[in-house]
């Protein structure tokens, strides 16, 4: 690629520093440049000090043409992000009118007295393009100057975010227009992360397109980029590589969701769902809810976390017995039970985990029922996330499986 | 306080800087060291890029005594952590037999032959002593020299965080030893930061104790810190204040978990309890089945998604067409019902959200049913998750407003 474009970030406030809060704001911008073509050197976290900041400021601007601030626009003598910029820049901070305007105006809304030291928060330098935020009462800075840009953002993330999308973004993308960039994401399960790379990397020998990897609770996901006027070409070819190699773990592309991609294809099916849980305990259904389309297609759900409410749920005392609550037997007729008892199509169970790290997920439908054994490291703390997911794709994988004729 | 230490954090990895992961081992190590009397002066994210390393390791030395980094200790070419310390201090790295030996017991235990590349995690220079690393292939080092100390862990957090506990803890206190430390924390809930802020800051004007406050899903939780031989007693001292202050606001210290609390105060009455969910959809049983204890007190869990679901839980048809599913006579039905059919002595029910963003939570025990309103800002991201809390501090609430006789 000509030209390269390149950023820092940095993150303000002690708060940061005392491990207080996680650094998120960081991993937003940092996965938002490459879109945009630009490459990012370097992450700095600094504290609430002045001379620090500027000498961080100063030393970024050197080596790159974009810095993008978060945090420390608040309106506490801690808040030192503006005060940095205008010492760097040898300017001087003044009240801007129409800021202090809305700002006053914002805090009326809420019928509250604008406290004296706000006005902090309506000041500016010459070369400072206000931003403005209407989440909160600080408004960003766009600065241009000595050739490289400046842009301070807030550090609440609700607030920052917006404005990287309304603000910032368009700002960039005029100020260093670059040729088409285009991406693609391929979403894979049962698969390791290693893996993947072995695989992928292979594609991704020359700069264009560039991969990322990116490894999430519904498996590992693979972002490729390509820029330039045959950018989308350079993605077909990739795309069509990478899915034949990975093609059985692959279940989804761009903003796919699992639980959306099953709802979708339950709905289309006119197909209802009932879930029992132990182990997961209630996440399984948790997920399924969280989306307004399950409202079409899940039934309702059951905890069953001992041998009480299982045996309420279909498990025989004598299949406890001679099985176990964890087994495939018990599985299978939860799954059973739970389609029955709360009128759905298809149920499914989750039962586990043992003392060996087994789990059992149950499937049952019209026709039958499967149910699978899975394997986990006993203690991991993810392990329940990891089930949760595990049961969504043997679902995914179950409805393929019943093959019904698309219309 | 005399004499501080300070500190630099260095997070190795172009995922990093690219967004693919976040840097939370950042976070936990910024929170550690505050427990150490270490001060963290800076944090910074770099790719792999030698070049870059060896100037960001170059300065963080010249203004910190002791310096950090996590990353860059794989087997690849991209690694190059190790390579940027030996330029740093201009040593040779050579291959350690005994850490050569480990390396590939390590491997033919899993049955795999060690791939030739992975010989590098096997290197030192000869100023640094190895720190093990049972949890993967990347020992760390500890390197003193020119009076700093240099300690690089490996990336994946559960390796480092074992390793930070059981190998650099010990070092650090040993090398920089400081009068006691020692810390205390309050968790409060229904209470605002801000509002925590301007409170507790009033007592923490000075520099010990010192204070940090931490927005979790639970609740702002505040953390003070002393030093000194009386590091005790103004511990003492800050928290009868502070506890004075937010007291209504208070519900646990240290390492209390709601759920751990609530449970405790079940199993210690003998008493059980039930869960009926919409809105929340699972992930309150979800909460309270993560923890082994829950199985002492827990019977059974349903989610009720819609009016089918409540009409079968005790929710008549006339009080959904009367009052709604989203109402404080739905969350008492269900809550009565979920007591009676699971056998529980206490039922607690959620329902909503409605369009003006209500809930309700409902709680029923053997002497009466309560019911709170609780609002919302519609379409947050976290609500559920605030729901979930909020419904347990309302069952915590109530079990104290029991006021059974302690024995």
């Amino acid at each position: 690629m000509e030209n390269i474009i390149t950023a820092q970030l940095v993150s303000v406030g002690t708060e940061l520093l005392r491990g207080e809060i996680t650094d998120t704001n960081a991993t937003f911008l940092a996965s938002q440049l490459p879109l945009l073509g630009i490459e990012l050197q370097r992450i700095t976290t600094a504290g609430d000090n002045l001379e620090d900041l500027c000498q961080i400021l100063r030393q970024a601007m050197n080596f790159s043409e974009i810095v993008i601030t978060s945090g420390g626009l608040g309106p506490t003598q801690d808040d030192l992000t503006r005060e940095a910029v205008a010492e760097l820049f040898n300017e001087t901070m003044i009240i801007d009118l129409q800021l202090e305007h809305n700002l006053r105006e914002m805090f009326s809304r809420f019928n509250r007295e604008m406290p004296p030291h706000n006005i902090k928060q309506a000041m500016l330098i010459p070369s400072a393009v206000p931003l403005p935020n209407p989440r909160g009462t600080a408004p960003g800075w766009w600065v241009e100057k000595q050739g490289k840009v400046i842009v301070l953002l807030p550090g609440p993330p609700r607030e920052m975010t917006f404005m990287w999308q309304n603000e910032v973004l368009p700002r960039i993308k005029q100020r260093f227009p670059v040729k088409s960039i285009l991406t693609r994401t391929i979403k894979t399960y049962f698969i390791q992360e290693a893996k993947v790379a072995e695989l992928a990397h292979s594609f991704f020998q020359k700069d264009n397109p560039t991969l990322g990897i990116y490894a999430n609770p519904d498996g590992i996901q693979i972002r490729f980029l390509a820029t330039g006027d045959n950018a989308g070409q350079l993605l077909d070819e990739a795309e069509i590589k990478l899915v034949e190699k990975l093609s059985p773990y692959v279940w989804g592309k761009g903003n796919d969701t699992l639980d959306g991609i099953i709802g979708a294809w339950l709905i289309k099916h006119g197909l209802t769902l009932a879930t029992i849980e132990d182990f997961t305990g209630g996440l399984l259904a948790g997920l399924i809810t969280n989306s307004k389309l399950s409202a079409q297609y899940y039934r309702a759900g059951v905890i069953a976390p001992n041998d009480n409410a299982k045996t309420e749920w279909g498990v025989t005392a004598e299949a406890i017995i001679k099985f176990g609550a964890v087994s495939s037997e018990a599985a299978s007729a939860m799954a059973i039970q739970v389609k029955q008892e709360l009128y759905a199509d298809i149920g499914i169970s989750v039962t586990g985990i043992d003392k060996e790290g087994r789990i059992y997920i149950g499937i049952a439908d019209q026709s039958e029922t499967k149910t699978w054994q899975q394997q986990y490291q006993a203690g991991r703390p993810d392990n329940r996330e990891r089930v949760m997911m595990a049961a969504l794709f043997r679902l995914r994988e179950r409805l393929i499986g019943l093959n019904f004729t698309d219309t």
